[in-house]
């Protein structure tokens, strides 16, 4: 079983790539929430490709109908189907990938957990297209994250060999989130000087008909102590078990991160303080997580993506229609780098657990608020 | 709501450090699996404080009661309950504790998320003490696994800075399997010569009232293909979801993880051959996952561990009872390095999420071997 | 939280009566299984209204559209979504239900659920037009199910006052299985002598405005001894939960139901037999469940549906708009009997229930062959 | 996978009639919900067999322990074991009823389910005494129900051929109530003039060997509209699921229940009122519930409960280890009648379920109310 993720804001994704389309239905909001069509158009475009040269030149139309659950702008209270059909559902001749296993993609693995049933032409359900469902979802839960004072953001923290400077303190201001945060900056990094170094990395990597991984580092700010459970759904359980539902994610690491290996616990160890009668952390290594639940401070953490898969190169691979070793050439346009792609769909991503967590916290508060507590 | 975790082996944690105990309900397991009692005492013994001058000094009996689900040896088909008794539960002062929050520790965001109801003693629900608990469901999903032919295999990949050989083909022989999976062995690393340094780096953490971090390196051999879900059961969203529960796990990365980012496509993807009429990836990059699936190689994760917080040098913190700053002093042995503590814990709840991921498949595949399909 | 339900046949339901269309989402199943097209169509023509005088004249088109999860006649694996659009979109003047809240329907209850935001029209969400989404998931089970050799049987067993003969062994020959099952039979009963009977009870009810109850009772064969669990997954909790989410159903008992109320032990015990090697009950007084799991012997259970609360007659209600006790009346065709068009909507829906307690058994058997058990 | 039940106030199940003990796990409530131990005790009391000659003279001491989650008489907000240690654990010769399968009883059925590897001793987790952990948890949501305004009432409806009058309005004064749900009361029908004629029901049956069946009503006063879903979290789906677990009961009917099968609309439908700028039905054949949803109207339901299959009289069954026909005789104390001992599970129970919806709607309604939501 795949398909649905989280207990209080309940995701049910669905389609293929050359299918009909792609959607997903979201569970768990009360009637009376406003819907925005408009943010969730933005967010959209943000994972649009073929926006400019360092993206594929594939276009998508990702204009979205809302099939069930939403009546006169606002949410009814029963489930809510989001759509985007597929355009250009024109199946080219994708024979060749029908059998040859092209490598760092699903089609073995999803040949043998399908049993060879599976829709291959464009990576099927396995396709990038999916992520579109997922910014959909996210985008709404996100948007009421906002309303609830809380913001997402993320920046490019490295593609190839060029790293970004890390979130903090300082570099955090209002003006870098505003600019991190708008919808047509296809390229958020902290240190903008980097920018030009950072793309000549993607654009070498297309010269070579290759392709290049990267990093996105993601924010969260004003997420309220007391969020998340010890066992078994932790701030990071619940974050990282969604963010490895992205395809091409194989690494998550929060606050210091791998970091803390080499570190003494004398340095990792987040000093507390009162300020203003609140409790805060002199240094923020845990990224705002103690215990697997939030004590104030922002969440920070980092997501590594892998190069795409798809690349020009000749690949060895094996064909299963006859279980010999082969060649494989893959023609077409693919991006050369994901990750300015990949970033919204992370930050989306990360609303949808967020929202997930900050509700059952909202019951376990305000549905409680009857009861005397001790003094 | 914490507490449980899985769709087909389901666990229920409970308990508290100076409770009663703590246990944990199994479900999901049909009538007629062999309790394995010995195996999960040698896992528990692997987790056991105290036995070297590495560890912290506290001696705790980890025999464990069967409270249910187990008749004449085999499990009945009913929830199964283990549970560990607290021998010494005298309340020692915690006074202190109890309003001067530990930096690093649960104490503030535990003391928000249950309105200051949580049992402070010894860290309550947040112990490592219910680790234990992992352990034994950790233990019978292992040994259920084992029995299918799949083994489950960690070594200390770091210590501070002192880093052991990544897992590799040449490395990984049946010789080496066994030496590190060998429940007498609390020390197992793959290039033996490096063990006094990483002692030593313990060594210099303890005598500066300190700790120190680490990694811990995870093989899952003997995975059949086709294991895991696209959304949002991905192998590495089970497993992280999983690992993320453990206290002091700051990062989870799969295959090569975060060294990804600057690795281009025609290095990082895994070029495909078929060998004895099976098809095998000539490198492992991904470790053993590709599109959230298994593909058959074995599955390869690196977990970072943060340095035990309790440490004996003085740090600053808040006192929650009066909202003043104070200073805190830790009394009391403390772990200076928790690695080859967390390493059995580690590996055995990767046997929970593995085994869960493992029965869903079984249900896709043999649930429906009646059902003839296409040629 | 609505719209999902069941553990290895997972279904999530959406849409409205008056919106863009209504469907279902089913997860849980692997690649490979044949879809039935005919055979949903088949179901979606026995729940279809307006096929005679004894029904609404409203005509609906169920034509539906397969978003997802299907490829080239067989699922993919991966989620599959069924969706009929809304032909008739029109809103006609709803003002009048916006507000007068009509009598034994959803209207004020829904109100308060969503806060005032539910789609009004036609009953949003609350229609018996969600019962199409319903009747689609079911007949996929259903023919899953047949080919594992399950039958799912219903028959009108009461109308107002006029009473069917009950499932009995003499009575369940395969010509009255045929016949009652037949999808063009929209009018099973187990006496035919008694349908003129019944449908003057109806016809009565219809000269009159008003509208009339009845009970359906279904019969499940071939399931094998051993499906259900005892705590909380009993087939009858499982098959009650999906019924009673069908509108307008009060009431579910199995095998004498309420009549044990009046019987000794002596009488209701189903005393045990060997037959062909196989154990048997000579009586199947319990319908064929005993602590929550199945004997072996057909399930038997009905099922009471209220009367439809659309009638012309006059009603005193409430005016939520101005708080003021008003009188309505209600216009257009309505049934003056659902029970026909019912009929489909429960055994369908029981096969959603049967397939997924089927699919947990055969985890728990087929999943664990491999181990030797105890002889 | 059975054990589990709930979204918002969920249990675990565990133990067996002649193991170490039965228990439940509580998960979902927050910390600081003061710990009710007289109240648990008290409905225990009510459970407990051999407080008179109408039943079983078996002793059972039903003190609990709390394992976890309780500290200092308040939640944690950790999940809470209770377990009730089995006292009387010798296992006294089985050997008859292992093999000899007894008629009415779960014997047959759990050995197929469970591969014959279940505790057979007592009916192991099929044992009447698994309810006793039902009534801990149900205790412990009925007083947090009541602190919140709510109340469960349940009288016996009918004994054999014996009724008790219904639920009414004229009925249920507060002296009535006060009458009913006082715990020292073992025989809780609203015409106390009845209660010799249903005793000699029951001494008849006991006197012949024999046990008899019977119905208990209930009623929920206070709930608010609003509460529970269209699909699949019906307040009747969750109720019924729940009390379907309940050994033994075997219908279920809301309001007018299988009345409702020939009754007309106009006749069933509840007319609506303006009554102290509250919206009532002036009459409550739906039983509190339309469309699935609370409309603020008393909840009522009745539940049918088989004979006790535990006979004295001489039964045909059939013996498993030879598959032969065999005569069984039961020898022991048997309950002639479970009605008065089932009553305080199935109130207790229908208490988890009401809390469960009840919390759902907390979070819908003040989770949500930073909201601004359209005038």
């Amino acid at each position: 079983m795949s398909g649905s993720w989280g207990k209080n804001y309940r995701i049910t994704i669905y389609g293929e790539s050359h299918g009909p389309g792609v959607g997903i239905v979201i569970d768990g909001l009360p009637g009376g929430i406003e819907f925005p069509y408009e943010f969730i158009n933005k967010e959209l475009y943000r994972r649009k490709p073929g926006k400019n040269k360092y993206t594929t030149g594939r276009q998508e139309e990702d204009d979205f109908k809302v099939l069930s659950g939403i009546f006169e702008g606002y949410t009814t209270g029963t489930p809510i189907n989001l759509f985007i059909e597929n355009q250009d559902k024109r199946s080219r001749d994708y024979s060749e990938i029908k059998s040859k296993m092209r490598p760092g993609h699903a089609d073995y693995s999803g040949y043998e957990k399908y049993f060879g049933y599976n829709d291959y032409r464009g990576g099927g359900h396995f396709s990038g297209r999916l992520t579109a469902a997922i910014v959909m979802a996210g985008a709404f839960a996100r948007n009421i994250l906002k309303n609830m004072g809380m913001e997402i953001i993320s920046h490019i923290a490295q593609i190839g060999d060029v790293k970004d400077e890390r979130f903090s303190k300082e570099k955090t201001n209002e003006e870098t989130i505003k600019r991190l945060t708008d919808y047509k900056n296809q390229f958020p990094i902290i240190d903008e000087k980097l920018k030009d170094k950072m793309m000549s990395e993607i654009l070498k990597a297309k010269e070579d008909d290759d392709s290049v991984g990267g990093v996105v580092e993601t924010l969260v700010l004003n997420v309220k102590p007391g969020v998340g459970s010890p066992f078994f759904n932790s701030v990071e359980s619940s974050i990282s078990s969604m963010l490895f539902s992205i395809p091409a994610v194989k690494g998550v690491e929060f606050g210091e991160g791998f970091r803390f290996a080499s570190m003494r616990g004398s340095q990792s160890n987040d000093e507390m303080s009162v300020m203003d009668n609140k409790i805060i952390t002199l240094t923020n290594n845990n990224g705002g997580v103690t215990g697997g639940i939030t004590n104030g401070m922002p969440i920070i953490f980092r997501t590594v993506i892998k190069p795409t898969p798809s690349i020009g190169k000749e690949q060895q691979t094996a064909d299963i229609s006859n279980m010999k070793n082969t060649i494989l050439n893959i023609t077409g346009r693919h991006d050369p780098c994901i990750i300015p792609r990949a970033l919204p769909v992370i930050d989306n991503a990360t609303a949808i657990a967020i929202l997930d967590l900050v509700l059952e916290r909202k019951k376990e508060d305000e549905g409680f608020k009857s009861f005397k507590r001790r003094d």
